[in-house]
């Protein structure tokens, strides 16, 4: 008996690392940062300009990648709406803390006042508050959540899943962009958007629908004053947010774009960035989480690197 | 077989609501605002001057509650800080969006241009990460938490609990502000505070000492231009937002305080409010969540009606 145990435990120094026997320290595991740094080109994607909206700001430009794969309507109709330089001139006129801005059409609930909807756009839209799980790649996590069964990523977007009823849908992470509506399911239009500005508003997922979420530009909307009346709109149409202009990448002349690189979410490099801020490594923890939520995860995005 | 269904059936027409048979709808369930526009007097409670804290910024004031419970020498500190003065033309010198603003003196870090503590504040003090949960009255939440085995609330401040270990921490929801520090556990003073303006970032609970929430005034924290520079420091001092003062409630003339009422979290209201937003009844939703996020429960505040 003690024979064999010596055989098993020379078996086990002869397979281990060998620093370990030289008394050297195991190597250091690697910083979220530093795995994304390390990341191979092909763990990047680039915006598709098809599915890229501009929104020109007196601060700036906010850029905004839309999600077909949930919203296949109210994508197109968005498209159409900035093809028709809808939203130019109208503005941002609810800012609430903690929830949302909202940008479009002030009067929209007004027919005598509403700004008219170019031609091509749709002035009714089906409710795409979730969608099939079919053909759905679903990159989940292992975390638990208490919202839905499942959450994940699917294209970049942080998503949950629901096996019992094969639905996949968007979830209202920090910079995700909304279809606002009235109390109807199928009262979306994406003429008028919302964007998450505080703790994830979870309660709202599968009840509208999500067309996209920020990539660059977050910082533009969420220091924007908050409206002194309810649900956070301007008590003076003043103190509204003025919109210069929306585009669709595809419509902006190359040179004027903003070209951008997002980490694939189902590259190994995203999977184990994740996994080192679920279980950090720098000497600043005390004590590793060993959980990450699903809106806690950054979705890292990079400018292109120079002459590329 | 037939015989026994139908008595089955009669038994369950007897035993149902008169209303039923009647054919009138059931009572509308009340809305959380409805709960809590409701509540009794005994359900709100006033802050204490002695734990709350006015930071005024030439936008206006920031009210925030200490939280003695959790970090009483973090506290005594700040109350030391306040008493001397110490915050007076200092700065907010960062803001990282999606993340946290931070206060104090930005040259903390170097000896030869930090601003001297006052008397009575202390340079040194115990890491207070967590606490016994020994006499502790934790109002828990039922909802599934992926960061910690149980959460609820403490003395109005969200919170997580171990039964495993008997500890109880403040949790890192939207609006609370902790004691910022270097490496060592147990080099943060009070001095030096941030206020959480973004996505709950949990993975920092029992890593920092949290000392207290924002009551009102978050807006005023929440849409300060964000730092340019990484972690969202500021690259020119102007940048910075002035601190005019920060003074205990107590030292402010009784005039010059503002009153407001908090609704006890271990109130019945507050229990039915919660339970509301759990399961929204309103027709906007299609569909009710059945999961609040602890840091999703709104903490109602109110202004002391006027002759109070």
């Amino acid at each position: 008996m003690r024979a064999t145990l010596l055989a098993t435990a020379l078996l086990a120094l002869l397979t281990c690392d060998l620093h370990a026997t030289e008394g050297a320290v195991p190597p250091k595991r690697k910083s979220a940062q530093e795995i994304i740094d390390a990341a191979p080109a092909s763990a990047w994607r680039e915006l598709d300009p098809d599915n890229t909206l501009y929104m020109e700001l007196p601060a700036g430009r906010v850029v905004i990648e839309l999600a077909p794969t949930f919203a296949p309507e109210h994508v197109a109709n968005i498209r159409a709406l900035a093809r028709g330089r809808f939203w130019d001139g109208l503005s941002i006129y609810r800012a609430q803390d903690n929830f949302v801005v909202q940008f479009g059409d002030p009067d929209a609930d007004d027919p005598a006042k509403a700004k008219p909807f170019p031609p091509g756009a749709r002035p009714h839209l089906p409710a795409e508050f979730t969608r099939s799980d079919q053909g759905v790649r679903f990159d989940r996590l292992p975390d638990v959540d208490g919202w839905a069964p499942q959450v994940g990523f699917v294209d970049g977007f942080p998503a949950a899943r629901d096996p019992n009823t094969g639905k996949v849908w968007l979830a209202h992470c920090y910079g995700m962009v909304g279809a606002g509506r009235n109390t109807p399911p199928d009262s979306s239009t994406g003429a008028e958007l919302y964007v998450v500005i505080g703790q994830a508003p979870r309660a709202l997922d599968h009840q509208l629908t999500v067309v996209g979420r920020v990539v660059q530009g977050m910082e533009l909307l969420s220091t924007i004053p908050r409206g002194p009346a309810p649900m956070g709109f301007y008590t003076d149409p003043a103190q509204r947010t003025p919109i210069t202009s929306i585009r669709l990448a595809r419509d902006v002349p190359e040179a004027q774009r903003t070209r951008l690189q997002l980490l694939r979410t189902d590259s190994q490099a995203f999977i184990d960035a994740t996994e080192a801020r679920r279980n950090r490594v720098d000497d600043f923890y005390t004590q590793p989480a060993g959980h990450i939520d699903l809106c806690n995860v950054p979705l890292p995005v990079r400018t292109l690197p120079a002459g590329k």
